[in-house]
């Protein structure tokens, strides 16, 4: 098989490239080692910045986005025993943010691709890359039972912190950075309405709890655990009491209960690695960076990744220019390291530090009460979870 | 002796409140362990928020201070061989910081009470407070060789982080909180014109550097060393060679070098104790609370706890009520833990951290980054430096 571009990873990094190539007019082929039930059921983000809806739209993908996402005007702070709301339209002249599940995005650009776009193979194991230095890469994959080729001109690696791709780059290409976090994340679907209308980050000196959720019917709540924490040792009821005694802030405020269908412990990482080029050979979203989901910059920042390259790809199909393409790594990591950062200090911000001393406590309450008594705070706080603007 | 008001200790501080309060018609007595030349000699900080020339003005005590002070309108962050002026007048609605030393300060301080002010006692070493849950608080000294003592209404304790006055509250009153960093200051006196018109807060790989001054002839310079340094291993060359590297940006730009005058390290510590007040006795600054200098915070806190002491002290003598001494401690504090935050984070961002791995180093860039890319972001150091608001 021949292509323009190979797109290793049908998540929405993947899935969003071949669509917006596909409008331009850019050959490509997207090869995904899953299936597609898998992939369209996989437990991700759910929180989108203004610009990850607009690059949906851009490649025609939203019109369940538009008619079903939640549109929200900011987020609640709670520690102390009080509740502080930021207010990102009054914060950012006019920004929202919107709540539609990674699942249902996968699953609307999915099932365009399939009705019209460039070929997808799901069950497509990507096992090498070849020749990335090259003009002409190759990317070798298990498929129907056999091994086989996909030339390229270019080859973008969309596969995941897990995936293949990075690890195609040659020994001593590039410097990576590393960050692991002393807490996780205990993460459950519950099958009742959300107890509030906009997420809740709340701090407390049991640990962090977030309310967040998927629609209007299903609630996705997180607690801080310990690293190592068995999912079998939290049964539902003690996972809601703790949610409760995490969320308590007066009788006029009550958790909701339902059935939990989905139960999960996720680890916190930083990590960059740059450059996100090598050759022919582009990595874009969790291939190249991945962040504590605390700032909800995770999906986020694979899609800015993936507007950049798709822009830099069809200005080369359009004029044989590589001018976007040679900025690429450039232009994506000045934004990839303000998320990384703001999603570090968020997640330092709101964690019970374990061991913690009460002087490292009083500066997360001191930060947290800036952020509630100063405009410019607020306002910085808004800006970053909106989304920083495209870099050029 | 007799006073309504008995402050220990004859720094900036106790100084102020007793030309506060004179001007005021409320008793008071200073006493100082030290000689007059021993305290007008220490050096000590030199950065004025606005706040602490009005109450300096308000107390008469700002002739010298309006005649020679320096005006800054910013600072400047140095990092990764860029240069970036952050406009604080331009950034806070016309704030700005003004350079006077402590050392002046207090010759100013001194000279007005000895001219005109309620007692001020030098060589009067404070051996204890005695029953400040009383009404009748008692301060036993020791002054021209025998033991004496002070009975007052009300005791302050503006005897810094190492008097005794902290040591008075009964154990278990109250509660402290403590942050030691991994590094200290290098600092030195220079009988030199400043290299440059603002505070120069440099960053990189070989440490932190600070150009400050103290006045049109003399500056004062800081180079970030490990704990434990002892400065006869820093002789003026070496110094001088150092801070030229840690300076160095351009072929434009050079170090003046002069005659060294004074040398020393200083450790870094946040504390905080809390609450300030027991029974009558009210601790002010640094008896209560220090921060590292790299936010210059330290005296200016001095100033703002004594301002608000000063405006309760005042009320009680006018009124009667002890409406705002009740709320003392509460509203300091408040200012006090932001102060500290920000000094926190002002050093954290700028310094080396020894072992310190290259993902910390990328966060500390990308936080200096967003500083001088976003409004906001420099809205909030400049509110910061320049000077929170007084609480209420």
């Amino acid at each position: 098989m021949r292509t323009t571009v190979g797109i290793i990873g049908g998540g929405p990094a993947g899935l969003l490239l071949a669509r917006l190539l596909h409008r331009a007019g850019v050959d490509c082929v997207v090869l995904e080692c899953r299936t597609r039930e898998h992939v369209e059921q996989r437990q991700r983000a759910g929180m989108l910045e203004q610009g990850t809806v607009d690059a949906l739209r851009e490649a025609g993908a939203a019109d369940r986005l538009t008619a079903e996402g939640l549109v929200h005007q900011g987020i609640e702070l709670r520690f102390d025993r009080e509740r502080h709301h930021i207010d990102f339209p009054a914060l950012t002249g006019g920004r929202t943010v919107t709540i539609y599940a990674q699942t249902e995005i996968v699953k609307d650009l999915v099932a365009l691709q399939l009705a019209d776009g460039p070929p997808l193979l799901f069950e497509a194991e990507a096992l090498a890359i070849e020749k990335p230095e090259s003009g002409s890469p190759v990317v070798r994959f298990l498929h129907e039972g056999r091994e086989q080729t996909l030339a390229c001109d270019w080859v973008v690696g969309c596969d995941g912190f897990h995936g293949i791709s990075r690890d195609a780059l040659p020994a001593g290409v590039g410097r990576s950075y590393a960050h692991d976090y002393p807490y996780s994340w205990l993460g459950i679907l519950a099958e009742v309405p959300p107890s509030c209308e906009e997420l809740i980050y709340a701090r407390g000196e049991r640990g962090f709890a977030l309310h967040s959720m998927r629609s209007a019917s299903v609630s996705r709540l997180y607690l801080q655990v310990p690293n190592g924490t068995d999912p079998d040792d939290w049964p539902d009821d003690r996972i809601w009491d703790e949610l409760a005694a995490r969320f308590a802030i007066d009788a006029d405020w009550t958790l909701h209960r339902g059935p939990v269908t989905a139960k999960s412990v996720t680890t916190m990482r930083s990590y960059v690695h740059e450059p996100m080029r090598h050759g022919r050979l582009l990595l874009a979203g969790d291939a190249a960076h991945i962040v504590p989901p605390t700032g909800a910059k995770g999906l986020n920042l694979a899609v800015s990744d993936v507007r950049v390259l798709a822009r830099a790809l069809t200005e080369l199909h359009r004029t044989g220019s590589t001018r976007l393409l040679d900025r690429y790594s450039e232009v994506c990591l000045q934004r990839v390291w303000q998320a990384t950062r703001f999603s570090y200090d968020m997640t330092k911000m709101l964690h019970a530090q374990p061991n913690g001393d009460a002087f490292e406590h009083r500066m997360q309450l001191s930060r947290l009460r800036r952020i509630t008594a100063s405009r410019h705070a607020a306002a910085e706080l808004a800006a970053n979870y909106t989304g920083l603007p495209l870099g050029t």
